[in-house]
């Protein structure tokens, strides 16, 4: 009886613990009969009712798992649980279980279901934590992480006014989720709040899945910056123009296209470059394309790297512009993410929890933007990847194994454990 | 008075014979003044109210040059001078006053008016051709040479169900210009019916002007064909997908499009090719590109040339396949051309009426569709090139100077009454 104590497991017992796989997999598959489109595919957009049905159900599971449940100004959901130490700062885990459009079901709802597994695994043994415990489902994360955001004290007002595919701004959406728009000062958490926030995540990329590893320890969150580049050429007569009089913009953002994948590709690491969006004017087929617009994303977790790529992809266009009688214009646009590094002592704490669990483990980074990006303006963050089936995201064809869910849950309860025994 | 007989004028004295110039211009702001869009921009287009003004305005200048004037079943507007040889086939020349929309008012105009200035000049100066004249006014050029094809028996009776901007149908346009579509059988003229057919036409391109040059003595009107080209990759999220492990149709297709360009350039001779259309699904900025659909449009006098350079793209496409996982399909579109040569007779004696005039020439093609090109389905036909100014051309922007219209009236002035002297 060494090992129990008033009732508490400590100790070694605690390193048996597990999470309950089948309960995990049925809690997800019930969240996945709340909103659907009209063919039964997933559409559980923010602030739809489909969102408010998933919402009340995820806060029926918490109270079920003994969580005082509240809804704060900005619309997330939190359930917090006390902790046994006093002035101890609260250890904070959750995700989201909102989706894109026509997305799937373990974006976000597998970081979060399993937050709530945890506090089912740490009531049904009695655990007490030195923390409190605050689990969280953050509000309207695919419409711009807006519930992070908000608790982070970043989201702009003008955000309010952004109106998603259900038709609502983000403001009157706040009003239906039970937030409460005037009082969104309320919402925000400052600098140093929590003692650390941990995020569980499928990966949304294929190197888990490829590489047969069980675990991604996020090392960063990629930042991203985007541009509106314009190629002006001179538009003419596809007939009576011989080639080697055109001023072809269509041709120059060809060359200039390849170019970004070439230098994307010719620097070391793993930064990537994309344009994902392209017309040609007037864009017809018998006349030459007097000028085109395209997208171009940069990501990478080090701002000096996408500085770096983007010095190299300018220069590229300059070239072009030399021997194709058109111009470059590039307008960057204000949809930018800051690099998130995670905190280096909570990696080797997921990793030392992976180890213990007997899990393969890798070091990446995320290419995707999570709640915890915004979560590490306030706090030391840590985020844990499972394998996403051939890489598939955003899409109805989304999967994770339920052996993988509850691998991922399982290193999330345990870091969570020790780091509520090694940090104050 | 030996060159004098019986009131007309011959030999030598007709070698003096020159259009008015001052007329001509005239002409040609007059006809400027119908048909423009609610800014004042010209916007001419078969079938408005504007294109039947403008017939009737024409119509009276015809009668004014003492021409039988009447109009065909298909909506051409044809005034005829008899000729003083019993059984000779008429010789026939002319152009189109349609324009396309937002287009120029040169285009189709000055080969129009000065078909009808070169019968002002005969009139005045009582010549009498051997041959009888046909002056021509094609209906609806711009919309797919509808009044020259249905002259060549060429028109698909599907065609008249095709709407354009005005909003009539072809059937429906017919009707509104004095035409009659229970009757088009009418409007065919045999192979053989014309002993010649002669255009002048604005050159819509640049060559002429840049040279500096008054006469461009076309040898063919090139034909073209159009593909719809589909290149499909995996779309996928830009941010998590490796550079190394992309199915990037976009990038495919900027490569595809550079190829093109380096295949058309890479023959000897004069062939073109274009991508004027691209579409790239799903078009987000951090999306990498599933699917991307281009327009491929090749041109040349010769089909053996357009069929060699589609089978070079077409290896390239296949060679970029190989290593971007993705795949090109090729989709021929019914919207084709037959290249149509001129007559090398033809071209000669309008080379030996620029040298008499003492105006500088230039052998050259036509990269774009004209009245002839279905005209020399059933008649010789030669065609007459004056400069445009920086080779605009279907645009308001269109401009010939005047010296350049007269010079190219006087070249089918003369061109006229050598082959009327000369052929049978």
């Amino acid at each position: 009886m060494g090992v129990f104590c008033c009732g508490l497991i400590t100790g070694h017992a605690q390193e048996a613990l597990r999470v309950n796989q089948d309960r995990l997999q049925g809690t997800l598959e019930t969240l996945a009969t709340y909103g659907k489109d009209a063919s039964g595919q997933p559409n559980r957009v923010a602030f739809s009712d489909g969102d408010i049905q998933g919402r009340a159900y995820v806060a029926g599971l918490m109270k079920q798992a003994g969580l005082q449940v509240r809804t704060d100004a900005a619309g997330n959901l939190i359930g917090t649980r006390p902790g046994t130490v006093a002035g101890l700062k609260p250890l904070g885990l959750g995700s989201h279980i909102d989706m894109v459009p026509h997305g799937g079901n373990y974006d976000g709802c597998v970081g979060s279901l399993a937050a709530i597994e945890v506090a089912r695994v740490l009531q049904e043994n009695q655990v007490q934590t030195r923390h409190p415990l605050e689990f969280i489902i953050f509000s309207n994360e695919e419409g711009g992480v807006m519930g992070s955001r908000a608790m982070a004290g970043a989201l702009k007002p003008e955000a309010l006014q952004v109106v998603n595919s259900t038709g609502y701004s983000m403001g009157q959406g706040i009003q239906r989720l039970g937030g409460d728009t005037t009082r969104l000062q309320e919402a925000i958490r400052p600098k140093g709040s929590f003692a650390a926030f941990l995020e569980l995540h499928i990966e949304q990329g294929g190197i888990l899945d490829r590489e047969g590893e069980d675990i991604g320890v996020v090392e960063g969150i990629v930042g991203l910056r985007w541009w509106d580049v314009t190629v002006k050429g001179m538009a003419n007569h596809a007939g009576t123009t011989p080639m080697g009089l055109r001023q072809d913009a269509l041709l120059a953002a060809a060359r200039f296209i390849q170019a970004v994948n070439e230098e994307a590709k010719g620097m070391d690491g793993k930064q990537v470059a994309t344009v994902g969006r392209i017309a040609a004017y007037p864009g017809a087929p018998n006349v030459i394309p007097g000028e085109v617009v395209l997208s171009l994303e940069i990501r990478d977790l080090s701002d000096a790297v996408i500085d770096a790529l983007y010095e190299r992809i300018l220069e590229r266009a300059s070239a072009i512009t030399q021997d194709s009688g058109t111009t470059f214009a590039f307008e960057a646009l204000d949809t930018t993410g800051k690099p998130a590094l995670t905190d280096p002592r909570i990696q080797q704490t997921i990793q030392e929890a992976a180890d213990a669990l007997g899990l393969s483990r890798r070091n990446m980074q995320s290419g995707a933007g999570h709640d915890a990006q915004d979560m590490a303006l306030i706090a030391p963050v840590g985020m844990i990847f499972v394998p996403s089936n051939g890489g598939i995201s955003h899409s109805p064809e989304e999967y994770t194994s339920r052996e993988d869910m509850a691998h991922g849950a399982d290193v999330l309860l345990h870091t969570l454990l020790l780091l509520d025994q090694s940090w104050d």
